[in-house]
């Protein structure tokens, strides 16, 4: 590999250890922290977040919806920023994810929150930062200096750490992930990265839990290699953009061992109607239909902990192909580290 | 212009006529709803659909937000359907919105809502529908029986019923919506459309009320023109989607007048400096930033009615552009009128 992307693979590939360190150090913190929201017994979860970690938040959305049982949604920063809506808030937990905690509409968007009655959660990559000192409770999600522009660490770890509150009891499901991290990431991506060199579109769809893995994988690709890279969820797809693919704009479908992988067969069945180049990422059902190339995961994982490991191989998709297009990955153009708006 | 596309010129012509329709005869009933959900005096309100309801949808997330100050969110139906989350929804109306009222995962997720304790609503084109009769309330568009696969003057129905539901009092600062709706339809965007002849990527760009606009243009675009059209909030823009921005991917900004188009001047003034080619859509200040082209809207109404005035030469760019490719919007490729998902 060229010096261009040399701090996103060494981040892509400390996220087993980091993993690791949550899962030891970290899991006092996190513990005591899902303490304090059951103390408080919230009727409705709210998250607000911008890019990656928006995606963190979708699949947390799915966690509390389907583990928890609470309606939950996703927030407009600007309705508080832009409109000035002071919503009622009470009974209402509010958290917000962001790597680096300094994007001032989320840091408003928590003040508001709090003052209109909400517990609030800043689950952040700095625990220096303004949005863990606007939350009456912080989780840090233990990544380390993220310096590469694409996250790729701090998106795991948020996702780790979204678990941790509120997917799991006790963390002990999460024990072999990080050697199941360590094992995906051993293997090369290069030749079907050697696909797409020339494709300017690319469709990434899922559904349920992997629907956010659809959604960061199209980011990560705009991000670094600049393609028109578009996520759907597997229903939506087929309400409307289906009609874009034909066998000239490739598609990456997320199918993992559990029900999303189920309810993604029919999916699958449409865009092979359609001629589509399908790439299926994941350890589920996808033997009897026609992919173009497979991307096979471990199986035997709890299905909710499965985008932790599905999203490594497109993160190293984004940095082969970039680096293959001669773009530089860490330092995209028109972007910075940390996206200010209000 | 050729046969192709018959039925959707035809459908987005009657729209002003469908929301004359909806302020007179349909005006009784939408109050009488209207005053339900009052008397609930629901404390989250939830809202389901897919494709184009589903951005009318989010547009109605932004007034419950703003208007009336309540914590909202947009449920995934896949975690009833496919995950069978059984969430407690005292307190919750729960909003079903969908032209054909006919997709199994709608009419499913609004019958676990009711028996979950949720109030709730279906607002469809079709009062005959299985999600009109699964819902406690529900709510005609009137729009009249819809032909064309790429919906048109079913949203903006859509839109106007959830602003009567949700953003006005009384529906009298709509008056003068049919008449200027007219006014913006008079207007051709020919040699608009002759600029993306073959362009096959395109971004779309809003935020606040105008956001779902962006969305939905979005759509129509990739399901008449087989563009890969991307929508992203001007925020979200900014948060990694930028860097795809160049001189050869042409943005369409929504630019109110009112608060989301002020908040949009950033968003502009990024786009500049990365050279992108831009056409600004809508009544709001733009005078001073470079872009390349604009379709100017009549100014004065309230900017949470913008939307409804603002898709309208969006409509007609994806139905002038799908005709001068070759092809037939009435029909799209891969896709059908009532989507079944599960």
């Amino acid at each position: 590999m060229s010096a261009e992307g040399r701090l996103m693979a060494a981040e892509i590939a400390e996220q087993p250890e980091v993993w690791r360190r949550q899962l030891t150090e970290g899991a006092e913190r996190i513990a005591a922290a899902a303490a304090r929201i059951a103390d408080a017994a919230p009727r409705f979860v709210l998250f607000v977040a911008r890019g990656s970690s928006d995606h963190a938040a979708l699949y947390a959305k799915y966690l509390v919806e389907i583990v928890h049982g609470l309606p939950a949604g996703l927030v407009s920063p600007s309705t508080m920023t832009v409109y000035g809506a002071r919503p009622k808030l009470d009974d209402v937990l509010y958290v917000a994810v962001s790597q680096s905690g300094g994007s001032p509409d989320l840091v408003r968007s928590v003040e508001v929150a709090r003052e209109r009655g909400a517990l609030t959660l800043a689950v952040t990559n700095n625990a220096d930062s303004q949005l863990a000192a606007a939350a009456e409770i912080h989780v840090d999600v233990l990544a380390g200096a993220e310096r590469s522009v694409a996250a790729t660490k701090s998106y795991t770890a948020e996702l780790l750490a979204l678990y941790l509150l509120f997917g799991s009891r006790d963390g002990r499901d999460a024990t072999h992930l990080p050697d199941l991290g360590d094992r995906v990431l051993s293997h090369d991506v290069d030749g079907i990265a050697g696909r797409y060199r020339f494709a300017q579109r690319l469709i990434t769809t899922g559904r349920g839990y992997s629907y956010p893995t659809a959604r960061e994988a199209a980011l990560k690709l705009m991000e670094t290699c600049y393609l028109s890279a578009q996520a759907f969820s597997g229903a939506d797809l087929l309400h409307g953009p289906l009609a874009t693919v034909d066998a000239q704009v490739p598609v990456v479908a997320l199918v993992p061992d559990g029900r999303s992988g189920h309810a993604m067969l029919p999916v699958l069945s449409r865009l092979a109607e359609r001629g589509a180049d399908v790439l299926v990422v994941g350890a589920g059902p996808a033997g009897a239909l026609g992919h173009t190339a497979r991307i096979a995961l471990p199986a035997g994982i709890p299905e909710e902990l499965s985008p932790l490991l599905e999203i490594l191989p497109l993160q190293k998709l984004s940095l082969r192909l970039a680096v293959d297009r001669g773009e530089d990955p860490d330092n995209p153009r028109g972007l910075h580290k940390v996206t200010k708006t209000l």
